[in-house]
């Protein structure tokens, strides 16, 4: 590629998180960087979108190097819209989402902020990864998995991510030499069994919290809970085409 | 089935919509139903969940045959989870979600709240479908398409849902007689090309309302959107493993 890149930067966390700050780092060794990301934390809005409401832009300089930064009061989703209707000039050659503060391994990726931004520009032709470190914490030690980004990075801008499909990369909580490589893997088949912390409000009035549990039956080795579970890095392609196109001929027998 | 099935409503236009009322409508000449819908109108919601806020459960007696109907403060999935993790004393046998006022055809499955909570229940192992009639109008006439909406769920009973798959029926804006018949889709590669009407406040500061086009250019006449532009009710099988498998082995022969 003779031309730098154009790279767009987002994220669920919010754009002031230590882990878009993280894939900012990196991205700006690869291409030219634009990042529009949230104005706070959106975490778990899934692939949202604001069609009864209004969007604002703010257009701010938390990285000096970085000419077109911009905090945007929507989602993931709305974010990456909006870049691509109002700010870019041209259509960006990747979009990264992330570092994601937690995983979105299995089927968090459905729940996934993160990488509903990623699937939104997927959807638009757009190259794009999401990027997940298994580790909540503010302060999460992104420093290891940098190396890591970069590579698939650059290969996926190289080789070309296949069309229509979009990269979910989630990292172990380890040290950089404690990762043993990076395995490609299909989401595991598990899910969240509901449970609600029942309260009491000060007037009186019941409520709940979501607390649930992530339950893991499958056993599969070619899945990305089992390699995240065994030191590796998952990278899951996912598709925006939801259809069980298996089950089209079985259904057609069906008295309809 | 000897035993009436259970059967849990839900949708994304809020509890008093027309389009659940419908709904309900119909389950009950079916099964034992449960109403477990947002408290307002939660349209383009995706698959968000409340992680980082309350979720409230108000008891309502809007259709006075129902024992248990509730309003719930949170996302259509958010309905779901509470649903079955604080309503319900067993799983039901089914779950429906809508009528949605307004296709949910297409790439629109991704977006929408009435076809995420059709999915939250699918991925906790209960036999979902997602019910969309093409007019967004508040007054929609929803009689046209009851027979189509017994039919389906009588036939996805009796058959049995195919595991790890959820159903997304639209219907076109037509009389019954009109409507041609129903026809087992795949989900059109269509999309949303974004655009913006950019505003200004009476305080002077700059603001957006999404406005987007929906472009398709799939010629499929497999396709969900062909089948309604033909006056055809679509079904498409929908699953939450969003996985592309049929990649993995090319991007095994990446160097990462």
């Amino acid at each position: 590629m003779m031309q730098k890149p154009l790279i767009l930067v987002t994220n669920d966390d919010g754009i002031t998180a230590p882990g878009i700050r993280a894939l900012i780092s990196v991205m700006k060794e690869i291409g030219d960087v634009v990042v529009v990301a949230p104005d706070s934390a959106q975490s778990g809005m899934g692939h949202a979108v604001t069609i009864n409401n209004t969007l604002t832009l703010e257009k701010v300089n938390i990285d000096s190097d970085i000419e077109k930064e911009y905090a945007c009061s929507g989602t993931p989703v709305d974010c990456v819209k909006i870049a691509l209707g109002q700010i870019l000039d041209r259509k960006p050659d990747l979009c990264v989402s992330g570092i994601n503060h937690g995983s979105n391994s299995s089927i968090n990726v459905i729940y996934s902020g993160t990488m509903s931004a990623a699937l939104e520009a997927g959807m638009s032709g757009i190259p794009a990864i999401g990027f997940s470190l298994l580790d909540f914490s503010w302060n999460a030690d992104f420093e290891q998995i940098k190396p890591f980004i970069k590579k698939i990075t650059l290969e996926a801008l190289k080789k070309g991510v296949p069309t229509d499909v979009v990269f979910n990369v989630n990292f172990p909580k380890l040290k950089f030499d404690e990762i043993k490589g990076i395995k490609v893997c299909r989401q595991a088949k598990a899910t969240w069994v509901e449970n609600f912390d029942k309260r009491i409000s000060p007037h009186g009035k019941e409520y709940y919290w979501l607390k649930g549990e992530f339950v893991n039956q499958d056993k599969g080795e070619d899945t990305d809970e089992w390699a995240l579970e065994h030191g590796y890095v998952s990278l899951v392609p996912v598709h925006f085409d939801m259809t069980a196109h298996h089950t089209i001929n079985r259904i057609n027998t069906w008295d309809l």
